[in-house]
């Protein structure tokens, strides 16, 4: 679909934006500076590591390009040195009520550059449409699954709202896009797009995915 | 080992079974829409998904054929949908001590299913006997390790006696049957039957597993 | 890189290790039989069997070779059965400040040796320096991670200091003594005993690894 060195780049600035995210919580659950690597690697690599092995592509592009193994390097290194780091990576955690960051911004970027190479790469490996989609959304949300169950908490994507329906979207309108015949770029740009509008709208309008009617005697 | 009709039949069904209890899982923890369907895919994709990757059949199964990911939307709307889609679901969690419900007898059929088929499909890939009923288990207890472990909770299979074991036992009825040189069919069905009429009678009787001699010091 | 029987030899005498270390921390969360022996075999295996994924070896050795289950499966017994077997295992738990015991000496074997094969079959699979690195690793790490995430714990080596740090220094000696030519059984030998001496120095002297300047608001 979208052309290899496009498909690179997006996937390694998402590496950086994400292993952030990754340092954040090691900041938050104060572990030392290995512990803030080790969730640096996690967040940063786990959704394209489980997309690779889901779609045979081994070793996984994570071990055989340098890039994004020294992306994570780099993130953990800007969270355990710089004074700023834990205060701006800080900022990640809690999305509603708060002024949105340059690093919130980035992460729901990084959201819509993920969705779009894994939904991408879907459609190159012949999988159906719906199938690529979820290689799209779980590339996108595989990386925070990872990072919270290692750091033991609840993954955010099963109580944030909104946050995979966007990466959802945005893989659904590069297979749509495909489907119809578009040319793979402008439709690979505008689904990033929309995941990250979408991502970045949710957070500042509190918009809330719809409750089961069921309630459970405990 | 059995044919392949037959193998996608008893996986498509174990699939329905193990999404609804994924569903009733989010609902215990109050999730949301998105959060029942993540735990729904979890639970009836994880150990056909793991299995899949350990024998190398890649993309997995539950992406290139789309009956399994539609039986985890299925289960997922009828949680979220069905005025007793909770109540039902909720039935399934607490094995000892209640009426065992359709549910929960279901839920012992899609052990048995998940059980064979892996057994089979080890098999069919050249593993040895132990392997072959390692596959047969982790298929039928995978799925609910991975939706335990995202809901974080302890995995069900830690504690809940005699569950593990009743896949174990259908699984080496498989593989014993196919060492004897019996037809795979009837193996199949009677390895099922074990593994099911294992787990209900175990769940009727509250057999427990036994405890390790040793006392820890704390 | 190593021959295949010191590879093996090796991958086996670590696995049963580091089983006994899963079947102690099932005996601390009070698990039944069957609980001891899965996380024996989560222990045990678990960083072989993503090593393998990771690099396309499928299905893993763990399922091929029944060495690997058979360990595990004897670490069980030996937790379960042994009236001594929770006392020593127990041992294991809590590195600092205790005098070292002939588990714990031999868990941090069991490091080296681990780390040492899973950069060895990274440099055999054509990875690069640091893909191979962090193979050996991942190798080392991954079953304890995969023990204590099915645990509901924190993964030791998020908080447990220099635990990973020396896996990753025998694992460079192995890659580095590659590059520079130097025979691989001897310079295996050395990386498993750096990593050894590494640890057990950091046991006996409680180093640290150095935490994050940032100090994040809550």
């Amino acid at each position: 679909m979208l052309t290899g060195v496009l498909v690179t780049t997006l996937d390694v600035v998402g590496t950086f934006v994400f292993a952030l995210s990754g340092g954040a919580v090691a900041l938050h659950r104060r572990l030392d500076a290995f512990g803030v690597l080790v969730l640096c690697l996690a967040a940063g690599l786990g959704g394209g590591i489980v997309r690779d092995l889901l779609l045979g592509r081994v070793p996984p592009t994570a071990l055989t390009d340098g890039w994004y193994g020294s992306m994570c390097l780099l993130a953990a290194l800007v969270v355990v040195l710089a004074p700023a780091g834990g205060h701006v990576a800080g900022m990640l955690q809690d999305g509603r009520g708060r002024l949105m960051t340059s690093i919130q911004v980035l992460d729901a970027i990084g959201l819509g550059l993920f969705a779009v190479v894994g939904a991408s790469l879907g459609l190159d490996a012949g999988l159906g449409a719906g199938a690529a989609i979820a290689m799209g959304a779980l590339t996108a949300v595989g990386g925070g699954i990872t990072r919270d169950v290692l750091a033991g908490r609840t993954p955010a994507v099963l109580h944030r709202d909104v946050y995979a329906l966007a990466a959802i979207a945005g893989a659904a309108a590069v297979v749509g896009g495909h489907a119809a015949g578009l040319p793979p770029v402008p439709v690979g740009v505008a689904g990033a797009a929309l995941t990250t509008v979408l991502r970045l709208t949710a957070m500042a309008r509190v918009w809330r995915s719809p409750r089961p009617r069921a309630a459970l005697p405990d």
